[in-house]
């Protein structure tokens, strides 16, 4: 029945590989459909009409609506397949997963991008995604490079006490973080020494089938 | 049976409020128990043993365990007390409400508070909420401005095709933008002359009895 759905991504964007894994992880196979990024495809007027504001992924279900934005996505297949649950199965797990997928996303994923998107010389004039234009701000680079790196410690002790960042099961706030750590290389920060249990943790995470999706 | 919740908040906190409204809303009575940031209570080692992040608000279930995070905390809310849902009541409703909460949170609500904390005297060294302290960067208060501009047109427009932010039914999306405009008046920006949906929508959303909260 997935196969109704039409998911618009991108291969090289960490937002669209989110939801990918995701997808791979419930057994879901929407139809899927380049949008090229290079070429600015976003911004055409065919694109537009599907997601007004200009960005990778959105999903498009049977019925035409649009579903932008990752958590939003998620929420959506989680309903609608509900088999193995990746945003909770009671409701104080499902909080749960919404708070540490937030945590990975506010602290790790949205420096992450903030840090590439004011730094890069391609993205002059478009630090911020979406259908406005904003001028890159430099000083916001060191900043958000270091809020990474914090991330990367609290996420560290995180799992020093739970085999996954939501607790005791495998959920939503993995991929998060897991996508987060691939993407940080575009900053070269990685793992640092000595931060045990988030390599453990990476390690068995980046096994998962779903991680090359 | 929401009275065994304990709601840990902040009454001058536009975090704090976006839940109160929720709560307001929903009929649920948790016991309120107030923090305060004036003095830096959140610091303090009784509410780090709370919510380790430091921030308000944060909800404390029967057994202990703490849901920090609005979205999280309004997820946890609409599991275990559905009746009038807030965050949609079919899996493509569910989708939709987290996108247009979700883009309120971080096209308005989330430009709002960057703006104040990179900008207010007393939050020197506190530019980013939480564990960690960040510098303040001046240059971020005039984008933050300029996208919270951005945010009230984007908005004016979605409001004159739907009556409410994520379509036919009032829902935590409505609560967040809402808050979001009443919030930024701190930085003296208002709703704009000439945007009549949306300062029609507003005088609607205002009269609601949940919004003293």
């Amino acid at each position: 029945m997935s196969d109704t759905l039409k998911f618009y991504h991108a291969v090289n964007s960490p937002n669209s590989r989110r939801v990918r894994i995701f997808l791979a992880e419930k057994g879901l196979k929407p139809t899927l459909i380049p949008v090229d990024l290079g070429t600015g495809e976003q911004h055409s007027e065919a694109y537009r009409a599907i997601n007004p504001r200009r960005v990778v992924p959105a999903l498009v279900l049977e019925d035409g609506t649009t579903i932008g934005e990752v958590p939003a996505i998620m929420r959506y297949l989680d309903e609608a397949f509900p088999e193995m649950p990746l945003l909770g199965a009671t409701p104080k797990d499902k909080g749960l997963v919404v708070m540490w997928e937030r945590f990975a996303e506010l602290e790790g994923f949205a420096p992450a991008m903030e840090g590439v998107r004011n730094k890069v010389e391609r993205l002059k004039g478009r630090a911020v995604a979406g259908p406005h234009d904003y001028e890159q701000i430099p000083g916001l680079v060191d900043r958000s490079m270091l809020r990474l790196t914090n991330f990367l410690t609290d996420l560290n002790e995180r799992l020093e006490q739970v085999p996954f960042l939501a607790g005791e099961r495998f959920s939503a706030a993995d991929i998060t973080a897991l996508v987060t750590i691939d993407f940080a290389k575009a900053l070269e920060i990685s793992i640092p020494q000595g931060h045990r249990a988030l390599a453990r943790w990476k390690d068995a995470i980046s096994k998962r089938p779903s991680m090359s999706a």
